[in-house]
């Protein structure tokens, strides 16, 4: 992390708990990393909730912003009636080059959009995707992307996110020559549906290192190290993995509370390890989704997220300024670009 | 079960390990619950496998099958040139009456195909669907349909797969009024892409508690009792959570051996607790998925089917032949047909 004085910027209004989590999150951020956070909401709320740390050490500062956006705010009215909301502002801070770049809990679809129009996206990029990094339970760290930023891809973005995700897997999780998948239901080149059969050709022409298709069980598996899907695709898988790793871990914790009661001599044990399984498994330390494709940093974390969720946003949040994920991303696309077959030739020039 | 007389047959040439666990599961089936089978593949090779069981006193016989299809064979290919492969012959022994239904874990695509053909779908039914139970995790079994038989669906197939997927939530699940749920990335009407919008206006016309909206997590808190998607969103969703539960297991034994090594005293316990975890999560235990939709009951399980998968798979299919489980699935989808408003209007009547 290269440039620690120029702030990140946290919209600690969006949250489900904000501004608890968030303020509490940039806290442990500040501390812990050394990294200087923007906390952009009402202010007086803010600066009540700071003095339950012992912050006046730490490079934490406030920004006001008048205005939130809830989750049920219609994100098409509230982008345009809600324009000093902390969303808003604090996007604003990052392209004005005042935060290096943000990190919200907020309304998933309104901050994707005031990021895309605030910011604008990369000149060769058609449309910005969200990237997650599953937990390596097979001892690879798996990026998804799209998980939820379009819906009806087209088979072009598919080839885009391939090449967004592989150039993230490659400077954030310093994986040299990412295997890139594509996310199907079979793995022959046959199997699939209309949109993956055409991203399937546009992929094999990437000078990426193309494995073909992968499937579900396969973002555990450590078979792929980026997998490629339409949104709506990513969405649902990153929800169901979300889902299914909550109820195993209530169902261990009652399986080993029935069997080791609280009274038992040497309760700690299991419970000690059911921990160490927990943070295996847990969401929270992957640290959100970024958005790619925009130009600006911009970390999008679940409504839920807890303060760890919101630490491990703004480290990595710091981690993609410094690694100048976007300009790489771009300059990536700008030489395959050249490389790739074009998919839309001119017209035939007319006769002489 | 009423029919224990009229045998299951089950395609001992299909999966995996073929067809030791085809075998081994119907045995098992035999012995446990009484259900007559009928092994059908090479007649030398089921007789020498059967004598690994004292199954002279058990209700089992074999049906010669001369040709394999394997999971590499191409499916198009195999339906036409292997006529007398063990999927044809076990489907035609269903067609014949000869047996209750079919239980397979060959080649997916092929066996559906067969089905089809040879079989023929319900007069009402566009295009049949897998239907898979989710281990109850949140206490309630729910039911994901379609899982893997149609891609690219249109919303009038997802109004279909409502249909037959609450028949067999109140039928097989004795769920008396399913919760119908629409398998999305939010909860709201407007949220998912254009499949799921169309199909939402087409599950709140019909007579059924159809509960809008889910997202991927919903699979698991029973949130509902059924969950309608196009069949690749589905494959997806189950080959995932099928890779995440197997991860998670292995994580916990290598988190668990390392905490408890096996001199330890007291040992057993958490080992103990473990297994009674994984049988909670464990997929073998929800006996496969119904083909439904064809005249005729078909199962369809994993190649990689244990004899357990195979053993339930065969009770199934013993209960949906004795529920009707098809008949039943007609009869509601003529007595809609009536009530729901015709999706494709007629032309109007050309001016007098």
């Amino acid at each position: 992390m290269s440039n620690l004085s120029i702030p990140i910027a946290v919209d600690a209004m969006g949250g489900d708990h904000a501004p608890r989590r968030e303020v509490e999150g940039a806290a442990l951020a500040a501390e812990e990393f050394g990294i200087s956070v923007l906390l952009v909401g009402d202010e007086e709320l803010l600066r009540r909730e700071l003095k339950r740390y012992s912050a006046r050490h730490l490079p934490l500062e406030i920004t006001h912003a008048r205005q939130i956006i809830t989750m049920e705010d219609d994100v098409a009215r509230s982008i345009r009636q809600k324009t000093d909301s902390s969303v808003h502002v604090a996007i604003r801070l990052v392209r004005e080059g005042k935060a290096q770049g943000i990190v919200s809990a907020g309304n998933t679809g309104a901050v994707m959009a005031i990021a895309k129009i605030l910011l604008g996206t990369l000149p060769s990029v058609d449309r910005p995707a969200l990237a997650a990094v599953f937990p390596p339970l097979g001892g690879t760290r798996t990026v998804l992307i799209d998980v939820g930023a379009n819906v009806d891809c087209k088979p072009e973005q598919l080839r885009q996110f391939a090449i967004m995700g592989a150039t993230y897997s490659r400077l954030l999780l310093s994986v040299s020559d990412p295997r890139v998948g594509l996310l199907s239901i079979g793995t022959e080149q046959s199997k699939g549906n209309e949109l993956t059969r055409e991203a399937y050709q546009l992929l094999q022409q990437l000078p990426l290192n193309f494995v073909g298709n992968v499937e579900g069980r396969d973002l555990y598996n450590g078979r792929a190290d980026v997998i490629v899907c339409d949104g709506f695709i990513g969405n649902v898988a990153l929800k169901i993995s979300e889902g299914l790793a909550e109820a195993i871990q209530h169902l261990l914790q009652e399986v080993f509370e029935t069997r080791f009661p609280p009274s038992k001599e040497g309760e700690s044990l299991p419970r000690e390890a059911l921990e160490a399984f927990s943070r295996r498994v847990d969401y929270s330390e992957t640290g959100g989704a970024p958005l790619l494709g925009v130009r600006g940093v911009c970390t999008i974390c679940h409504g839920s997220s807890n303060a760890n969720a919101i630490k491990n946003a703004i480290r990595r949040t710091a981690e993609f300024a410094a690694a100048g994920l976007n300009e790489k991303i771009e300059a990536e696309l700008k030489k395959l670009e050249i490389r790739v077959i074009p998919r839309h030739r001119g017209r035939p020039a007319p006769c002489a």
